[in-house]
């Protein structure tokens, strides 16, 4: 069971084909950046058309059951996350209705401070704040995923300290290996593994040791080394695979509507993919990186998806009262 | 001319006639303490049927002209103020659209954190965020007036130092004459005087030195005593009265919707108005308190209004290109 726990690319057949041909029985689409409950129901209506028009391929994943429904019917299980908790608004009864509408992870913060606690960029991090805490109260109730990718580190440490359930970094690396607040350090990586969360391992170029050059051994070797300190059921893939998306998209996200755009002289633009990771059957080089950087097939398959498998099973229940 | 730059009353015709026995030219009424932009626009639409009802009495207030024009025709201006910025989104393009609105007052921040600094109630306070940084330069432009009541000291610190124009604390009483966070320290009195912003004095209960029970004299003696400390001119009345509501409120204005409510044992209640200020008459009692601590008729003026109005005055235009 291969899965991939953060894409944002511009949807279409070819993409859905490529997840099949990459085995993914789950991917968590991103539904979006920036925006209020209604950019989420916007999205949610889109997916609505996706499904209908690719059911081959594709069908909107909710719980654990559908894992395994995904694999049994070999079509892959879409799951809707939020890089930012801006759709929740001011109200925490909105959690349940975006759970609802199907969303089961949901980032707390995404680059810089929101309601919740504060993003990576910004130049302090007073950590969660108090609707944080109720929020991540209510996350683990509804038995929705707690990502904490993006966030600034003292928010991070703060939610897996306030988190009665396993957390997740949906994609990034770790620190050591491509030196970037986005990227998490080693105190994060050991209060995640030890309350037993889960990280999903970036192919996002500014994530990464050698940023478009970085190679497939690099990756692999990364992901090993990080297997030794945290244990490999910790880690999984989160790809960040923002495919076919054109470079206003990587504009938007950055800036969303809150600042100023910069000048069109200094638009950003979408970093190459490596060319081993141009899409997602990528899976498939790095299911033969891994073992030739020595991990067993049982261990490539924890790492490609069934390790997300398991703590998705887990975490997607309600709590028990 | 009398200025009452914070008031949130259970709005009605008796109000209305009260504001013109207390011969306010201009009150700054709050239309909402949480909710997106579409809150403000119900509340804006509540308005509209108020000034239409009433119009013999009151009338939608929007710019230094209308300060004049109340007073020529024995009318109260309504300037509608926020005391959250949570309506404006996550999208710095909504400054523009409240303020098309009416909205010409504007807190960056409420009890708790915001998208734009923190609030007094949080354990840590990093500051004005990147997005405030970016709302302070939009509101400098535009013409809002910035608010920093309900600010933590280090957020509306940074947003003095951010604005190029002076900013107001529309509703709050020094440190040092109740000691509660949400009033205001001698350091930040003093930033605040120094690049010439002003403070409206608070009549609300928790704010005043001996709550309920604070006398008259009590109130103009520290008004007096904070005018020897930062001048006459940097003061003037911001009442945070609200006036007939109901208890229901109180705790809407504490909890909104982020946190979990209390439970009924624990409800908050608002706290008795002083005899003296039951109502905004009580601005004639002001009037003769403060000249019994030694004002002189012109100075008393100043600090019912005079001071507010030369400031909106000067606040509501748009910045000079």
């Amino acid at each position: 069971m291969r899965v991939d726990a953060a894409q944002y690319c511009n949807w279409s057949r070819e993409i859905f084909a490529q997840m099949r041909q990459a085995d993914l029985t789950a991917v968590v689409a991103t539904l979006t950046y920036h925006g209020t409950l209604r950019a989420v129901v916007d999205e949610v209506m889109a997916w609505s058309d996706r499904f209908r028009d690719n059911a081959d391929l594709i069908f909107h994943g909710r719980s654990a059951a559908d894992l395994d429904r995904a694999r049994e019917e070999g079509r892959t299980a879409i799951f809707f996350g939020l890089q930012n908790p801006m759709p929740m608004e001011d109200d925490l009864r909105l959690l349940e209705i975006l759970h609802a509408l199907g969303v089961t992870s949901f980032q707390i913060t995404y680059n810089t401070q929101s309601l919740l606690g504060c993003g990576w960029t910004e130049p302090r991090d007073s950590g969660l704040t108090l609707m944080g805490r109720e929020v991540v109260r209510e996350m683990n109730r509804i038995g929705m995923l707690i990502d904490l990718s993006h966030a600034g580190e003292r928010t991070a440490i703060e939610a897996i300290e306030a988190s009665q359930r396993p957390v997740i970094i949906s994609h990034a690396n770790p620190i050591w290996w491509r030196e970037t607040k986005r990227n998490v350090s080693d105190t994060l990586l050991e209060a995640l593994a030890a309350k037993e969360g889960m990280i999903g391992l970036s192919l996002y170029p500014h994530h990464m040791k050698s940023g478009s050059d970085t190679t497939l051994a690099e990756f692999c070797g990364m992901a090993v080394k990080l297997s030794e300190r945290i244990g490999i059921t910790r880690i999984g893939i989160g790809s960040d695979l923002c495919q076919d998306q054109p470079d206003a998209v990587v504009n938007w996200m950055r800036e969303g509507h809150w600042m100023r755009p910069a000048p069109n002289s200094v638009r950003a633009k979408f970093p190459r993919q490596p060319d081993w990771f141009s899409d997602c059957r990528g899976f498939n080089q790095i299911a033969e990186g891994l073992r030739t950087e020595g991990l067993s097939a049982d261990q490539v398959r924890a790492v490609l998806g069934e390790n997300w498998a398991r703590f998705f099973k887990q975490a997607l229940k309600p709590q028990a009262q």
